[in-house]
């Protein structure tokens, strides 16, 4: 049995605000401090980190708290959603705020690049509507798909990822399910640019995150992906395994037969608990998930989906997915 | 540990038909050949009939082959929202075809003191509305409590439960929640009238299935329940615990922990599945529920709710759902 | 034709923060800022508070601002949601925060009393629970009950209106419709707990807005209510009127057909537009939602709705609705 | 101002059946009746016939019933969706089906050919999964795409359109959303295979319709499109203009700007209602839009729309939209 390799966004473990909680629900953490909680965690090899970093930390000061902590960077998100980006990023109705987004994001790809990092990861949160008949649907997904690849083409060496989510903060978000994401991407016509899988977001927006795996993966396009959970109406970003189980683990099912190898990473937003034993009680889930993926019968769950045997298939994965627990010992 | 006694639907063990596939994912199957079906299964005591039965079958008839299968009848559901019911039984705007709806239930009330089965089972599947505007909103729920009471004062010595659904035939059903179900029965006041909790309805209806048992306990209302699964959006009715786990666990923890003595029922709708192996399927995983039940850390599980520790909780429930296929052996 | 009085809450004329914008979509705005511009929307005659007062405002200076801007305050909404309430406020697992959630009610309900203001409103908005095994439902529900039961017995010569919520900030609230509401209220058993219905909220909750309204009032429990819009899956707080027309509509003419009168108040969430702007173009639309009450040809939409008649009752809806904003001139 | 084309479905004009009311909410109703029953409402010039036809009627009937209502076919969709194929027609587990299923579809090619209509419609409702494991995603999607590309060839001459949705009766079907259904056509790589929009599809599956519209315009293959309405959670098919005004104009609005030429047709599902008074109650409503469209303010909703201006474009929406039934005079 191989051991996954574990990883998280940094924002797992700072603390959180919300529209109502305006005061946040702890006291702010810094970047460097959580890189440190990050590496308390004990199971996790990589985080993801937001840019720019809090209270000017240097990229010195970053390489060596991730030293510090045994951990290296996946990649870096930069923050095009901030205040600045209230109206968007690539798509800002101002072009002087279009480049000042994409001047942020040179700027953290610069990062990536000192890092040895695997990827920039873009999560243009910001882009899109909140009303109908608010915009031009043609002219904003051109906005969007025009920055990105101006982005992508400057730095060839690099990889940029786009995690697509269906809404929120905007009412609706224009990179907002896998197959317009490979849409958009195969207009954009360049080869850095890939698509991270949140299964979350899969799930709320209508999609089955297994489903929405393969197809990135047949396009060549799954370049990344974390796990959280949540009720299928919003993006609640709970512990992974708290709700949707079998469909978690037919996500990882769905990776590992197609030999995909990646980082299993995190997005959770603990806005109530414990950072580091959220992340520590969500990794024992998928522990247990992947000694489940290790006694599967393959064979015969193979045969069934070939019949479309919900019955077979349901009993086959039963006996993995319920077991998967006491297998520990 | 105690073995749950399961019970069905009948109707688990028909043909489907829907607005697409107008002539039946199979051939029609008759009531008296469906009670032989649900005898088959192995596991199950109860069924509840559908009424009237097809063919003309006459209750004779039906006790005989109730006696054959080894099946007793749990309760009787009238057929209200067959065509001449189209638009409404209890709630029809023609007062005429409010009389005959009642008459029918009566009739179904006879077979149920006939029978010794528990309770007469309403399900007003087309008392609501489609569109906006289209019902007064007093009048109609006016006239959907009048006509229970009506009925379930005509049979004191029955019971009659509500099985309360979000929507579906009509796109709005006026008993669409627990609380709505306990509010409307308390304006009618009688103390034969009661509820069945349907784990599906809850589900995709928005409420915490566990939590809505939890409401009807409280209230003395919970007379009867089924449960099934869906993806949230819709009445799938599809196999228990194929989707949903955890909150099915939670449901019957929530039982439990309440000393609800009761039968363990499936609703099921196996459009395109063999019907006996689907129920064969669902009480499989009720076995291992049952177990998982069993080996649950009761004491500190009371204790994290009482800190509202969603850390500990997940991870006592856990350790005894993802065991309790193993745990068969 | 009668002009509806307007109100808003003064959070319409804040400034927002979200999970992701974490500086804020713009420069925080004082409690007195907040009301001298609501002063300048022009068509507003109320506002409900935020309590307590932002910059330490005393009453004697929230008194004056509010007479310098024309307005009354019609309530007081008390912040039980800030951080330390995050896990809760009647609810909250320690008994000591229950206590100091209490005691700023109380705090506001005397300064309800001191403004001659209509109600303290309560949006227990951190009362639920994210996690399925989380919470003892029942436990849970009776501190919600016995600590509102607590304030609302301390202050019999005051109102108390609850605002239910199906979910946010909590994955789901206990307080989450209507019919739930009126049960509590029925529980708690007091006269001075009503309801005050979000529009929004019973739309993405699966109730109508009319038929939750109706029956509020049928139990004499709609004591106040606020409009505003959304995509029915989420609490988006748009401009009212921008989205659902027609249900907006049917709102307004189930509270006048039972001549309910009171406030029409807005509640939204301009994040990112101007909040001026958004409170005059939500109230341009409601003046002409007023007008077409004045059009609207009552007594066949009656009979139409007497025979269920779908078809009669849309087309003399819109006749009215399609022309309000024409016979502005 | 021109007039718009009007087409329907021939089911607009159906009687219909659902899983609970199995005898149909009306007796059936023939193929040739209801080209009749089209012909008299009055304003439709186009149908979409299903195929085969009903009662064994010839295309010469078919097309004298035509001739005599003064309808001409815009399409024929294949019924791909009855019992033989209630496990799935292009992507059926077994081979013989899905010969079968292709077999249907060439002759329906051959009628449209021999009616001179626009397209083949296909409506693969059955091509999907209901549970979590039960297929290879990337095996069911490759059935699916290569079924089509099979049929398609074999009629160069002829256009074949996909109308896409969410679910039903799968949980899930294969074709969901624009963006699918572009990525799917693109794989396929035939440039007569086209997409047709249907309003309620979009709307429910959490799509922008306008949005889906421009996306598949800008691909060349927004081919047809139908409309109704729904409550954004399933497929209710109801009168169109009766809850979605404002969403229904911007779909129409972004039609016009791109200068689409095509049918406005039907897709509703009258269960209760009277199918010609629904259809005219939807034309009617349509024609109000249409009116709506000529007096909207193009030049400075464009330029609100530069601006991303929610407030300005909803208050230059509202002032054509909310006038467009009294202008009819």
């Amino acid at each position: 049995m191989s051991t996954p390799i574990f990883g998280a966004g940094l924002w797992n473990f700072a603390s959180y605000v919300d529209r109502y909680a305006t005061d946040g629900y702890a006291e702010p953490v810094s970047t460097l401090e959580q890189i440190r909680i990050a590496g308390s965690v004990g199971d996790l090899s990589y985080v993801d980190l937001n840019f720019p970093y809090s209270h000017d930390a240097t990229l010195d000061e970053i390489k060596e708290a991730l030293a510090a902590a045994d951990l290296k960077a996946i990649g870096i998100t930069p923050d095009i959603y901030l205040r600045r980006f209230g109206r968007g990023a690539f798509t800002n109705p101002d072009p002087a705020i279009r480049v000042q987004a994409i001047d942020l994001m040179h700027k953290a790809a610069e990062d990536v690049r000192a890092l040895g990092a695997k990827y920039v990861k873009l999560w243009p949160g910001q882009d899109g509507w909140d009303y109908p008949f608010q915009v031009h649907h043609g002219d904003i997904w051109k906005l969007a798909k025009d920055g990105l690849k101006e982005l992508a083409s400057a730095h060839p060496d690099l990889k940029f990822v786009i995690e697509y989510k269906p809404r929120e903060p905007r009412v609706k978000m224009l990179w907002d399910s896998a197959a317009r994401s490979i849409l958009g991407i195969k207009e954009i016509g360049l080869d850095n640019v890939g698509v991270l899988l949140d299964f979350g977001h899969a799930l709320y927006g209508g999609e089955s995150p297994a489903d929405a795996a393969q197809l990135l993966i047949d396009h060549d396009l799954l370049w990344g992906m974390d796990v959280n959970d949540n009720l299928r109406g919003w993006d609640d970003d709970l512990m992974v395994g708290t709700v949707h189980i079998t469909e978690v683990f037919e996500f990882f099912y769905t990776l590992k037969i197609n030999n995909w190898e990646g980082v299993w990473q995190l997005d959770q937003f603990p806005f109530r608990e414990d950072t580091v034993e959220t992340a520590r009680t969500s990794i024992r889930f998928l522990k247990a998930i992947n000694r489940a993926l290790d006694e599967l019968d393959y064979e015969n769950l193979r045969l069934a989906q070939t019949r479309q045997d919900a019955i077979a298939a349901q009993r086959i994965v039963q006996d993995a997915l319920l077991s998967c627990m006491r297998s520990e010992s």
